[in-house]
């Protein structure tokens, strides 16, 4: 009987070149230069999904750049419905001469395959390709044991700014079960993990306008407001002694971890020396009464992302300045309302502001929610089986502090969400010589093609439930 | 009898063509390109004195652009010793499309004559030669009745690099009895008045850096030093909700303004919305219990010029800055030793920085201390007789909040320093149409004439008093 395993392995050559193929087009969403690019990369994987033998295929277009969505029906009428989001644009590759390998030339060398794009996102998306192509030839099936849907975005690396508009436009047509993500990583090459919480976020840009133009701080120091200085304070006041948000009420309806979650999370092989190595810091700071994996996965945070006002660079000027600005960012947590943490920062804003300067406030957009699925979510007990199938150890569970477009999927689908990624954290992504590991992407396949049975078996309506 | 009136009014119409000559050079010490324009500023100034009878003038050369200076000695070799000091110098012009007249095409509409340079300070140094011309004409003399020394600066307007090193190599020639500084402004048209002190200065330079990469906020944010957190913590505790200045020692040694002084403060024609308005300001603000006036011009102060970390400009980008960094400077009064202010900061800096990022500071050479002069002293007296003559009204003191080398001059001298400008407070210094008021700098002129008189009325000895 030929396994799940026999069809990744005997594949796997001529899977990789195809994946080579789309890798050389380099589909930057972010560079309206290469706006054709990301159609070229849409029109590609549109026809490698047909010749894979979807039914279905199409493009979404928006009034940026177009997804590609397609849909494989199960001969069963009532099994579940899997929905796979992923993405093909991909990040810029500056700064450029830090790339020991062009990016758009990919290249495989030992068990990695070199290439902007090939761990975020498009090795994820062949990942499923060869993994259904697995699940048919192994079991013997024409059509998936689920209803296959595939979502398969071209803006994702420019902040999906037309992603929550699709979802309403096509939430019929993405109706779903579960949904699987598949743009996330693992803990380690041997430590296999999927992803069961995202950090939500509020972007604010801050300014404060004191007056027109800047002061003599010799005639005017002293005796006139300085914004550089309101805006320190303000910003200075963020935080307690304890590195806890000061804002009242920011931490109203935070849910915290489990004793559960946080016993998994204590439970990874986790070196804090490597961490802060990579994290490029010689020290670890931040919320008391929390661990660093705890701080960066289940804590809300406010971040001074950048600040400026006066003179800025070398030499020195002798002014008040007129003005004086900030971007703060807020990662928030499940169980926090992005209106309300909006709200609680306005009010401590208008509190803390000094009069005789106007202070604006602008949000970017309405924020995102955090996500999160439930330990015990069938779904995710599914997943987790497929996986251990397909590595042969315990799979773990992990977080991301940061937050994507999947808030927007879970909240216009109202199912639970599953990470099936595959990447691993030396993988670069966002990067210069982004990489996948091949072998890790073929576990991954056979994850995705046993993935299939297991959610199959449990039926829709259990595949649907947040708890077991 | 000719009065000094006399001499001024007849000599006046050709005086202003010799003055706008000498206007037209564009004498821009900033501006590495007009170096020989200081050079020829400094020549033709040269010519100008030696024909106004100076039997000594020099060019004194520096490393950078070259002071001129003049030497005319009284007949009586006990005669009070005087020395004025001004700045052939000018400010760069820009921004060159908000003058209605060009800066370096002199012209005289109504009362006032626009030029760059011709309020600071080109206007003060003729102000003296036409002065020096009515002491001589109106007292039939052929010598001043003082030993009259001259020390006109070419590189005031680029901080004076090298004035201290001037001063000290030319110490026993520039000795005197008394300092004239001719480089500041009057209360009003017709409120005559004099300076009596000049705030000190440091500047800092902060830089904190927390490692070598700005770091992606939703990976690390919360679990890592933000420097720009960390510098507006800093920032925001430089002053305690009063407005002091919250650095233990800063305010050690300060000396008050005197009852009568803070009396006479109070008594100037003073309108706060006026001054609002030129400080294109909404609301005064400052150390409690002081007025507008005394912040500016008797109280310390610690100013952010300028602050920037992360992520500056519009858009939106999600990190943890890798550093942060801020110009800030303490203007100091009489009593502060700049030493003793850096050290009390550096100490208060260490204890505010955290751990785990490097703080660096590096402060703009070794500060400059503030200047006072004594309300009783003789040389002050004289001149509020000499300049009640020439206006018909009571002279009234004032201070400035800014900075200079009047300080260095105290400091290499250690004789009284007396303030003779007659520049009003929209003459545009260091900004678009810099105009003169004539008929106030023709006053001058008539003070300058009699200053001389008054000065050896009192002889070398009671000159040099700091106290009556």
């Amino acid at each position: 009987m030929t396994t799940v395993a026999d069809v990744v392995a005997a594949q796997a050559d001529q899977w990789l070149d195809q994946l080579v193929e789309w890798l050389r087009i380099p589909s930057q969403s972010g560079d309206p230069a290469l706006a054709g690019e990301v159609r070229r990369s849409a029109e590609w994987l549109a026809a490698a999904l047909r010749s894979a033998g979807f039914p279905t295929v199409e493009l979404w277009e928006t009034p940026g750049l177009p997804s590609v969505y397609a849909e494989w029906p199960a001969d069963d009428p009532d099994a579940p419905v899997a929905l796979v989001y992923a993405h093909h644009d991909v990040q810029p590759v500056e700064p450029l001469e830090q790339w020991v390998r062009p990016p758009y030339e990919p290249r495989v060398e030992g068990d990695r395959l070199y290439a902007r794009g090939v761990a975020d996102d498009k090795g994820h998306v062949a990942m499923h390709l060869l993994g259904l192509r697995a699940h048919l030839e192994a079991g013997g099936r024409s059509a998936p044991a689920v209803t296959l849907k595939l979502l398969v975005e071209g803006e994702e690396e420019s902040g999906s700014p037309h992603f929550p508009a699709l979802l309403a436009a096509q939430r019929e047509r993405l109706a779903c079960d579960v949904v699987v993500v598949s743009d996330t990583g693992m803990w380690a090459e041997d430590v296999p993990s999927t992803v069961i919480g995202l950090r939500g976020m509020l972007y604010l840009h801050l300014d404060l306008v004191a007056r027109d133009v800047d002061l003599h701080s010799g005639s005017f120091g002293g005796a006139v407001l300085n914004p550089a200085t309101a805006v320190a304070r303000i910003l200075g006041r963020l935080h307690d002694d304890d590195g806890r948000v000061a804002v009242p009420g920011f931490y109203d309806g935070v849910v915290d971890p489990s004793d559960e979650e946080r016993a998994l999370i204590a439970s990874l092989p986790f070196d804090e020396q490597e961490w802060l190595a990579n994290a490029h810091s010689r020290v670890a700071s931040g919320e008391a009464g929390w661990t660093t994996l705890e701080r960066v996965w289940c804590r809300p945070t406010a971040e001074v992302n950048g600040f400026w006002g006066g003179h800025v660079g070398a030499g020195s000027k002798t002014i008040v300045p007129r003005e004086a600005h900030a971007h703060v960012s807020f990662r928030i947590v499940a169980g926090q309302e992005p209106a309300k943490v909006r709200e609680a920062v306005e009010a401590w804003l208008a509190d803390c502001a000094p009069s005789g300067a106007q202070l604006s406030l602008e949000w970017e957009g309405d924020g995102v929610r955090a996500c999160s699925t439930s330990l015990d979510a069938p779904a995710l007990q599914a997943l987790h089986r497929a996986m251990e199938t397909a590595f042969g150890v315990p799979v773990r569970v992990t977080r991301e502090g940061g937050s994507g477009p999947e808030a927007d999927i879970q909240e216009a689908l109202g199912v639970p969400l599953v990470y099936l990624g595959a990447t691993l954290p030396d993988a670069g992504c966002h990067a210069p010589n982004e990489n996948a590991h091949i072998p890790t992407l073929l576990k991954g396949a056979q994850s995705a093609a046993h993935l299939w049975d297991e959610l199959a078996a449990l039926g829709a309506e259990t595949v649907r439930r947040e708890h077991a």
